[in-house]
């Protein structure tokens, strides 16, 4: 029987064991899925207190229920975690699920693809398939990835082991489409790696759209994500010069959704947040460089959104300005500090940058985030949150809304508030005396 | 009685007349669609040969129907057309559709729109509203607008006359959305010319919207507009990127459309064409110069669609070069010039700027298009289109694909050619010599 017979038999008796690398957003929602779904799942974290929580079916990811953790954990068993990647050898499938930020320089940091390509290289069984889901610049699992494995098992791709791209579409806090439900493609290197693909991932996942390389699937992943970013950098930019123009850009956009084809509706705020979009772009502008060309939209992109923070800023200093006010000595207080409504996450928030900016003015920086209770910003500032109050609304010179959770009684803050600075038209629905608020 | 209720009056008892300047792709649909709902339409025409035509219920607007036209013409007599201007004083309303170009030096053209605001002031009686449909940039109503009418008519704008802006939504070839059902947005200067615009246009348009000013109307044109032209900008850019790295870019996008949320697809091609997309950006990027705005997401995309035609002319000169050929003296045969599929409008087509790069450097250069048997580019050189036969395909150095008409028998036309470059991923359905074709 070769490898391949092996590991179809195994998937189609169901007693095939899926490894999934990193137990975060991606990785955790993901692993849960499989073992919902019935299949034996293994799952590898570096952190110690990550893999002792999901040992003990303690739930630390929104998009995962805390019910469907414990009865994968404690019911049925299908999911365990551990820090000893040596059981990678236990696993017929393995799905990488490990970050792939940008480093200060902006360049992609591939240390923790590369770290987990060296584990599997080392403690794979022949016979293996992996599947990188991590956003990333295309060509990397054919050219990264490949020779690493190579190299660490001595094994070759197409024979010992199989390779294939999965890009994750984790949307966190999308009610409607979780990781079970969201179509999902995959490319693969060659026939049976395609088929190895498409029957493992068919246990969890509804829908699979099959592309014809890693480094087309590679290329989707980048393409969703940069559309994003261009078009709210965009809507950011023309916001700007809306404001300038006494246009509300609100009202413009919402006018603009009324046409019925040919148009997508994106909104302006203090600069663009999450995991996924100011980073995943910079990716392909990175790899494009080894191809002597220029990624002119991404690149004018990055610089609206590395702006905004700056300009939000400018908008607090000169809402306090009509108030007679500096920035120096001002406390100001934001509301919302995830980087996306109704979320606990603040990852590369651009309220976080919007607050350090100000910091740095001599203004004292507080925050209320009912989703958040404490932060600790990429410099290493600390905020912990304030319960939100009457006294504190009105005790502080400027409140700006950097996040619209739905939770937040805009009329009363804004009813209780000295000045308003509104980056995300949180006061819409609000009649309000004009001089006391100011929009983007 | 006021001029307010007088032209409530009229158009409650249905016996306002209403005049359309200028009769083309926007106007003579508008026109019909009033006439056809029993409102007496006048038409204004520089064009003496368009009046006549419109007079004799000869249709020469592929999205007017000829049974329409007949029958509002010349059995209900509702529209009727004139070039004497004069009779602008006949109207309660005029609504203006004139073209809005660019100059060679991309600057806006605004000499249609000041020439009919001219005639109007001239001629109109007073308590008429004016409405403007053609794409501008915001502030056009109210600070170009204004104060030409108020000169030439000595009337006060609110008081003589009333002032809107409307945009045009008019998709050639669109067969879902025509100017009766599609939303139509408006912005109004005071609460009487927004009644006035309510009352006069529901009299032909299913759903109107309406937005606080007339700026707020003129910026939601351009924000639809520039969204597509940023976002066909940058899918133009990363398929050049992906040709260089072997990504097929129509494969990437249709898996990317699998993604449920936050995705519209957009198609590369070998530039952006039309009487829109091309040039309403830069009416704002030209006002944003006044706030000393500088809009680089419209910068960036103007660059790259500039750029189009110089990069498509080198992906022949690269196909030949396969073949040992040079451009010079090559015969070249252009398969498709209008600007999208299957409509017979070869305006700002992309086609016809890389007909003239290709001829400039010495090539012949032919083309067959179905719906459109001669053109005339903007540079005076004329062509006359070519049947298509197989002694034709098999007699050309190469054939180019340059809009994706659905009646081409791409297969046949890929059999009998020599060489074909495909901007357009028209051969996408039909197995193919892969040497044989060069996709963008």
């Amino acid at each position: 029987m070769t490898h391949y017979q092996k590991i179809m038999k195994k998937i189609e008796d169901n007693t095939e064991v899926v490894g999934v690398i990193g137990l975060g957003y991606v990785g955790l929602p993901l692993a849960v899925t499989f073992a919902r779904n019935g299949v034996q799942v293994l799952g590898f974290e570096k952190s110690t207190k990550k893999a002792d929580k999901v040992n003990k079916a303690e739930n630390y990811i929104g998009d995962v229920s805390d019910s469907d953790l414990v009865k994968v954990v404690k019911e049925t068993r299908k999911l365990s975690a551990t820090t000893d990647f040596s059981r990678i050898k236990e696993c017929d499938a393995i799905l990488i699920c490990v970050p792939t930020p940008l480093d200060h320089f902006k360049k992609p940091d591939m240390t923790y693809i590369a770290s987990s390509c060296t584990d599997i290289g080392k403690y794979m069984k022949p016979g293996t398939f992996i599947s990188l889901e991590s956003t990333t610049y295309p060509t990397t699992t054919e050219n990264f990835m490949k020779p690493i494995i190579e190299k660490e098992s001595g094994l070759k791709e197409g024979d010992g082991f199989w390779l294939c791209f999965s890009p994750e579409r984790v949307d966190p806090g999308n009610i409607d489409y979780k990781t079970d439900n969201t179509p999902k493609v995959f490319g693969a290197i060659g026939k049976e790696a395609q088929d190895i693909a498409q029957a493992v991932y068919s246990k969890a996942i509804k829908y699979l759209h099959v592309v014809s390389s890693p480094r087309a699937a590679e290329m989707v992943k980048i393409l969703e994500n940069t559309y994003r970013l261009i078009n709210i950098s965009l809507i950011n930019e023309l916001a700007l010069l809306a404001g300038k123009m006494d246009i509300d850009i609100w009202e413009v956009i919402d006018a603009a959704k009324t046409k019925p084809y040919g148009f997508q509706a994106f909104y302006p705020g203090p600069g663009i947040g999450g995991h996924c979009i100011p980073l995943d772009p910079f990716y392909l502008e990175h790899i494009a460089k080894l191809y002597n060309f220029d990624l002119s939209m991404i690149h004018t992109a990055g610089a609206i959104n590395d702006l905004m923070p700056y300009r939000m800023m400018n908008k607090i200093a000169f809402a306090l300005n009509r108030h007679k006010k500096a920035m120096n000595g001002s406390k100001i207080l934001f509301m919302g500090i995830a980087y996306k409504p109704n979320i606990d996450d603040a990852r590369e928030s651009p309220a976080l940058l919007v607050m350090q900016e100000v910091a740095k003015k001599g203004s004292v920086v507080l925050y209320h985030d009912p989703y958040i209770n404490e932060v600790t910003d990429e410099k290493g500032n600390y905020y912990k949150g304030e319960q939100l109050t009457d006294e504190l609304l009105s005790s502080v010179d400027c409140v700006v809304f950097t996040t619209n959770h739905d939770c937040f009684d805009v009329k009363h803050i804004v009813e209780k508030s000295k000045l308003v600075v509104d980056t995300r038209n949180a006061v819409k629905n609000v009649q309000i005396e004009t001089d006391k608020v100011f929009k983007l």
